[in-house]
C-alpha cells in the first residue's frame, strides 16, 4: 500500500498579515509528505534539490517512513525558491519571486524500488513531467490523482489534457475548474472536466471548503472554521497528503471513502494553516487527528425528519 | 405556534447576467412568508404597503395562510421601491435606485389578534423599527430572530445594540459580522457579537453555506452547489423563512433543531434563486421541498470511522 508523490521540494519565504520567515522548508511534495506519513508508509517521494538542501530535513522525513531514492540531489545548484505575501483576507498572496533553480532541470526518473506503487500522487509541477512518472510506472497504479494549476492552463493546456486522461482524480480550485471548463457554474464546470478523462473531481474552495464529483453525485466537505489562519501556504498540498493517505491507508477508492478522504485531508489542511510552512505538521500527534476529525463531524452533523 | 413577520413588502427591477425584470414583487416579508407558510399557519404579517401594490398578490398571500391584518396600506403613497444590478458573479451587486416611499413614515403595529405569538422574525429594518415591535409584545415570544445589514450599523449602530439585547438569534452574511465585531476571523467575531445579546448566531456566506454559532459550539451548512443562480435576490429573507417554519412548525428551539432549522432555510433558499423574484416559491410543492432537503443529506453525509 505504498504512495508515490511526486513534486517539488524547496525554500519559501513567506509573508503573511501575521509574520515573516525569510527562509522555511517547503514544496509540495514536502506538505504531502508530512500529511500522508500520518497514515500509509512508505510515501515515496521523486522530487529533486540543490546542494543547499538541509541533511537534517532529509532525515526527518526518512524517520517518518519518507523515502527518498527519487530524490535527486543536483550538486552545484541551488533549490526551488518561491516567496510571497499574502493580502490581509489570506485568500490572494503576489508572488513576489520565483527561482527555478534546479527545477529548470527536473526529469523525475522513478526508482525500481518503486514499482507496484498503488497510489501515486501527481503534484502540481509541468503537466509534461507528470505524464512522464504515469509512463514509468510498469504496472499502472490503482489511484492517479493529479494536482495542477491555472499556470499551466495558461502555457500548457495540451499537454495538461493529456495528463488528465490518464488519471483517475483532478484537485483544482474554483478558479482553476472554471478556467479549464470555461464555465461558470462550478456544477456545469464539474460535468464538463469529468468528460476530459477523470473519474472523480475534487474542487478546493479554500475556506469555504471542497467540493467532490463523481458523476452524478457530488460531496461537500466544509473547512474548519478557524480562529486565526497563521499561513495558507500548503494547505492544497496537505489537503492532498491526508486525502491520499486516507486512501491508501485503507486501499478503498469507492465514492464513499472519498468522502471519508475529502474530511482527513480537510484535517489535515486545517492544521496546516496555524503555523508557518509545514511546522504544525511536524509537531501534530494521532490524538490531535482524531480530535480534529471528531470536530469536522461534529460540524456537520444533523438530524433531519421528513415529516 | 402562530409566527409574526415583520418586513418590507415592495416591488423590485432586478438585473442580472441571465435577464431583467422591471416590476415584479418583492421584499423581505413577502420571502419570509413565502417559505415559512410552507411549514407553519399562520404567517402574521407587519408591513407597509402603497395603493399600487396588486390586490392579487394580497389574495395570494391570503390563500396560503398568510395574515395581513398587520399590514397598512397608505391610500396616497407608493410602495418601497428598489431596483439593482448584479455582477457577473451573481455575489455583488448594485443598488441602483431606492424609493422608500410609504417607508419613510413605517410606524409598525402589532394588531391584537397578533399578540401570543410564539416567533417572531425581525426582517432587515431600520433597529428602531424592530425594537417597538418587540416591546409592543405583551407577552414576549419564545424566539425572536432579526436580521440586518452594514447599511444600519453604519448609521444606527447605537440602536441595532440595544436591538441585539433583545433577540435570541441574530441572521448576518460574513460582511457584516466582520464590521460588526471589527474582526477578520469569523470564529472571533461570533465570539464577540454572542457577547453583545443574542444566543444563537447565523453567518451567512451566500452560495458558501452558513454557519451557526452558540456557545462554544459551531455548525456548518453547505448551500446546494447549484447549475444556474438565476436571481439571487430575496434568497436570504427566504432562507430566514425556512428557519423559521421548521422552528415554529417543531416549536423546539434547541441547538439540534435549530441545526436541522437552517438544511430546512438552506434548502428554501436554493428554489428562491431558480427564478426571478419569489416566482419560484410560488410553484414549488411539498414533494419538492423534501426532495430538495434530502438532496442536503447526500451532499454533506458521510462515514467516518477512527482507528
Amino acid at each position: 500500500m505504498s504512495l508515490i508523490t511526486l513534486g517539488t521540494m524547496a525554500f519559501d519565504a513567506i509573508e503573511t498579515p501575521f509574520g515573516k520567515v525569510d527562509k522555511i522548508i517547503g514544496g509540495s511534495a514536502i506538505y504531502v509528505a508530512y500529511a500522508a506519513s500520518n497514515f500509509v508508509k512508505p510515501v515515496q517521494q521523486i522530487s529533486i534539490v540543490g546542494n543547499d538542501f538541509p541533511q537534517e530535513e532529509m532525515d526527518e522525513l526518512t524517520r517518518r517512513g519518507i523515502e527518498l531514492e527519487g530524490v535527486e540531489i543536483v550538486p552545484d545548484k541551488k533549490s526551488f525558491f518561491w516567496s510571497g505575501k499574502y493580502h490581509i483576507d489570506m485568500n490572494t498572496r503576489d508572488t513576489l519571486v520565483t527561482d527555478l533553480n534546479v527545477l529548470e532541470d527536473f526529469k523525475p526518473v522513478v526508482p525500481d524500488s518503486y514499482q507496484g506503487a498503488e497510489f501515486l500522487m501527481l503534484g502540481n509541477l509541468m503537466p509534461s513531467l507528470q505524464l512522464s512518472v504515469i509512463r514509468q510506472m510498469k504496472v499502472r497504479p490503482k489511484l492517479i490523482v493529479m494536482d495542477t494549476m491555472n499556470f499551466w492552463m495558461d502555457i500548457a493546456m495540451d499537454d495538461l489534457k493529456l495528463v488528465l486522461k490518464e488519471i483517475d482524480v483532478l484537485l483544482v480550485n474554483d478558479g482553476e475548474a472554471r478556467q479549464l471548463s470555461d464555465e461558470v457554474s462550478l456544477v456545469k464546470a464539474a460535468r464538463k472536466i469529468l468528460l476530459m478523462g477523470p473519474k472523480f473531481l475534487i474542487i478546493k474552495k479554500g475556506e469555504h471548503g471542497a467540493l467532490l464529483f463523481h458523476e452524478n453525485h457530488v460531496f461537500f466537505a466544509p473547512a474548519l472554521p478557524l480562529e486565526e489562519v497563521f499561513d495558507p501556504t500548503g494547505a492544497g498540498d496537505t489537503f492532498a497528503g491526508g486525502f491520499m493517505g486516507h486512501l491508501a491507508k485503507t486501499r478503498d477508492i469507492s465514492f464513499s471513502n472519498m468522502k471519508t478522504a475529502i474530511i482527513v485531508g480537510s484535517a489535515m489542511a486545517s492544521f496546516c494553516v496555524e503555523k508557518f510552512g509545514p511546522e504544525r505538521l511536524k509537531e501534530i500527534t494521532k490524538a490531535d487527528i482524531d480530535e480534529r476529525i471528531s470536530e469536522f463531524v461534529q460540524l456537520v452533523n444533523f438530524d433531519i425528519d421528513l415529516v
